[in-house]
């Protein structure tokens, strides 16, 4: 069972040669580096303890630690139990179908919503990709926002507390205040914190500025201070260690947030699913064929050469994508899991019947979802902004 | 007559102190020096007669070469001439109260609408000033853009041909074409041009591909390409120069544009009017008892010091600052000017009574500027650009 409350994977095989920000993913990350790095702080028993008394149960990516790592996330508690409510802010930046790495916070997400009954602005920075990617053309990131929509409203939004805001629709609301942000930062500044240079271009140099608005456009439309609490993957910490440096210069709180590690990509450890490689990723819209030759074909094997090498030293969990598949996201009963991973250790349990369980786990998954999506289609209206 | 047709009067007085870029303008300008540095063209003879083939008349700023230097001046007359009517972009970036140097390029481009029969598009960049200015807030930004909008209004621009754009306000429209811009241009390139440096925020940075927008927003709403015409005075141009190297490369024209001198600061040649500074400017809403002191205390006088003096070796227009508003602005007339010019070189006419007929001819001005902007501010709906 120890294992299971261990930081992710990962750990097991440091490298010295990693790199996270917003921009680029590479190498093999070392969690309990970059939260010293980031300065993020780990979350503590006591703080889980503290969440459960409120939520009842914890996530399993709580539990888990898969959300590993906060910033002010007591002080979010503190105010709740005064009566004072968040709001939760999390985003997707369109530039390909979602996968479910980008189904992860959203799920934790949506869990948040549910238990603390909150309301929850997700961002679509359909600029974002554009600016960043020389070869992504605008007519084709709107092509994916609205896709993306779809999937995420499908993930199980509380359509009466979520609210979209799309920053080229948006921006009559938004870009006036990423302005104000903007005035607070300089290209020394955005320059050391996404590794920009002098041949980046001015979009790019702006855009965090627009990743700030909605941490305090709640507060600025409801004329009131709200705490905000930001569930997201770690590389998107440098906007918002960013964005709590400045909203206090500009009378807002300091936004919270929450951190998760990035759901290993088929190959295995190195980097960031991609939508754009076959080979790396599960979109949510993939058939049930397409999963099982993904993760039959692909997906990295922490199981040994033969049978009888594997019924004899077992396998290795721990960089076995197919049960860290399982361990983020695809089998949320603790007990169930832990006698797959002794299972698997011991070499009861083979590779082949692994992935079998985790390809049937995520295709039943998969189904629900692209059944909610049919129904998503006429739902964006209710979900998207409206001054 | 000859000294009417040279370069306003700050040739006379070369220095080789001068700077002039959108936010900085120092010394005295070489406007010679100045047509080589940003490779604009001087505006020939030849041009002026093909202009007054289509107008009948030329404007005075264009026969006095107030309006002196120009790109694809000739081109947009071949598109006119070929039936392809060109459209006028100009703008003014609310930071306080306009004054009559605001006015100039107005006025001028209010001509250009008229004898055209063309559209014109007014851009209020409400975003600009704030981020250029540590100390103005944004709200005063907005106070201020109130009161330019009514002052523009007022000068006499067609309403149905005339559509306001404020940044901030129709960012939901701009924000996207201005990301399409900002994708072309580097931290290097918006440097070099505007003197930035890595302490300069990223609004700033970000902002000359929002004033780029107008040039080609009127063709992505007609979904047909129009050819633009951009009149301003020449302190504009490296955001223009950089927005014809861009805008062919996301389809469009590039845009043509026409440039004037600064009018002379009440103190006399160098810089620019300041409406900050009582002792520099004449603001539209001066009442004619101020009109009249800042005349009499602070235009400079290109008169002698003693009346027998004057009397005998006359004053000199060229460095007189009420002669040049008379020259820039007020005195339509050339007979008139040029007597008034000889009378002056002569000594024949005094600088009290220069003063007191420029304080007449601005003053009338005023009272009816001043009368419509009462009107004006009931026709702000009818400008304000509706998607």
């Amino acid at each position: 069972m120890t294992n299971l409350y261990k930081l992710p994977l990962l750990l097991e095989r440091m490298d010295e040669q990693f790199k996270v920000n917003p921009y680029d993913v590479r190498g093999t990350v070392d969690y309990d580096r970059l939260i010293a790095q980031f300065g993020v702080e780990k979350i503590s028993s006591d703080l889980l303890k503290r969440i459960k008394k409120h939520t009842k149960n914890l996530h399993q990516m709580l539990r888990r630690r898969i959300f590993f790592a906060h910033r002010d996330l007591s002080w979010i508690l503190d105010e709740y139990e005064k009566g004072n409510k968040f709001f939760l802010y999390t985003g997707r930046a369109p530039s390909g179908q979602m996968h479910i790495g980008h189904a992860l916070p959203m799920l934790f997400t949506q869990w948040l919503q549910k238990v603390f009954d909150v309301d929850l602005w997700v961002q679509f920075p359909d600029e974002e990709k554009f600016l960043f990617k020389q070869e992504l053309s605008y007519e084709s990131t709107q092509r994916y926002l609205q896709d993306n929509i779809i999937d995420v409203i499908a993930l199980g939004f509380n359509p009466k507390k979520t609210h979209i805001l799309i920053d080229t629709q948006h921006a009559g609301l938004m870009y006036k205040e990423a302005c104000k942000v903007a005035k607070k930062l300089t290209f020394s500044m955005v320059k050391s914190s996404f590794g920009f240079n002098e041949q980046t271009n001015v979009g790019s140099l702006f855009y965090t500025s627009m990743q700030a608005v909605p941490a305090f456009l709640p507060s600025v439309i409801s004329k009131k201070e709200i705490p905000c609490l930001i569930p997201h993957a770690i590389d998107q910490d440098p906007h918002f260690r960013l964005t709590r440096d400045i909203l206090p210069k500009l009378g807002h709180y300091k936004p919270a947030s929450i951190q998760c590690s990035f759901l290993p990509p088929l190959q295995g450890t190195e980097g960031k699913m991609s939508s754009s490689t076959e080979e790396t990723a599960i979109l949510l819209i993939d058939t049930p064929e397409l999963v099982k030759k993904k993760i039959n074909k692909y997906a990295f094997s922490g199981g040994k050469d033969t049978l009888e090498e594997h019924r004899k030293l077992g396998g290795i969990p721990d960089i076995d994508v197919s049960f860290q598949y399982l361990k983020y996201l695809f089998e949320p009963d603790d007990k169930k899991l832990a006698k797959i991973e002794a299972d698997y250790r011991s070499g009861k349990l083979l590779s082949g019947e692994l992935k079998a369980y985790t390809i049937g786990k995520i295709n039943a998954f998969l189904k629900e979802h692209q059944a909610r999506r049919e129904k998503a289609r006429e739902d964006v209206e209710k979900f998207v902004y409206k001054e």
